[in-house]
């Protein structure tokens, strides 16, 4: 049975979707933020770095979203409805890119925007670049979407989560106008009968 | 045949290192920044994003350093000398996180640093987030490395390369004094014969 340690609010919402997607039996431990929206003790005593999402599956405790989409997939997707086979090896490396690419090049230059405008304090060399490279990036998606659905064509797959969160955090940012595609992809995913049980599991 | 696009001075020297310790055949295509460190047009008619490393095999045009590992490893490493086997998926599930963990958390706080550096001008609330995150992550790598020679154990992996860019990240920026286990894996992995040819090859 997989547990997933759950940190409100945050990514993990989104390796919840993925759980619900998969329909695996799994149990949700929920863990909330102190008074300066940061993790707590509890969440530090499941995993050294205190970070969200974490999941556990007897005695494998893993964390990063990439690697837990990749871990669960392979495990339950065994008729590959979410992710390419690794028969068809460039697919399956093409997948493993858009898998990687939210955390590992667009999330960077998001959280940077995100705390330039918490703070209200702009910085005149880190300001500008999270702006270029966030362009850089969502029009990249938008070229990779083009009329498909999905991220890798006209079906859902593991990586529509973590692009969906990288767009979604550009909603939250204020970010998203020149990118209707985007923000229609988001919605169609956000309409998705798994992301809407996430939802009611992990935010209400 | 492989085609490593390669930008000076970047991160594609690990991938080029990667290729190296895979001793398969491979090309590589060098690409140089501008006076303002930047990669330039010849790089973006490569890949969209413009970035580096990207390799091309046949078809196949793939982004993210991870990714990049992913691939030729499934590829070319079939006996898994350097990375565990899907037949234990746990391991597999570990050594993806450890793969993924570099890019995916480490990074975004040393870029951070790296810019606060570079520009002499410091940010009230990034440049504290930035140092305590590396501390933290710094401070998990060693205590995952314990008295192991790398990251998963007593023989080197895929996972190897992306820590080791992390570290000498770290090194560049003048943080690893409180780090001696760090430094030395670093060290260690650095006068790996296929390290001393991808330096060779990629930086004289």
């Amino acid at each position: 049975m997989i547990t997933l340690h759950h940190l409100r609010i945050g990514r993990s919402i989104f390796t919840l979707w993925l759980l619900e997607e998969i329909g695996c039996d799994f149990d949700v431990k929920t863990y909330l933020r102190d008074e300066n929206f940061r993790a707590q003790a509890d969440l530090k005593a499941v995993h050294p770095l205190g970070k969200s999402p974490v999941i556990e599956d007897g005695d494998l405790l893993l964390s990063e979203s990439g690697a837990i989409t990749n871990y669960l997939l392979t495990k339950y997707d065994t008729d590959h409805r979410m992710h390419p086979s690794q028969d068809n090896l460039a697919q399956w490396a093409r997948y493993q890119q858009w898998l990687a690419y939210p955390e590992g090049s667009v999330f960077a230059p998001l959280l940077v925007k995100m705390m330039t405008l918490r703070s209200g304090v702009e910085h005149p060399v880190l300001s500008p670049f999270s702006m270029a490279e966030i362009a850089l990036h969502f029009n990249h998606i938008a070229d990779q979407l083009g009329d498909n659905d999905f991220i890798l064509g006209d079906s859902f797959s593991g990586a529509d989560i973590g692009i969906t969160y990288m767009i979604s955090m550009g909603e939250r940012l204020g970010l998203m106008a020149d990118y209707p595609s985007l923000t229609a992809y988001v919605k169609r995913n956000c309409a998705r009968p798994a992301f809407l049980a996430a939802i009611e599991k992990g935010v209400e």
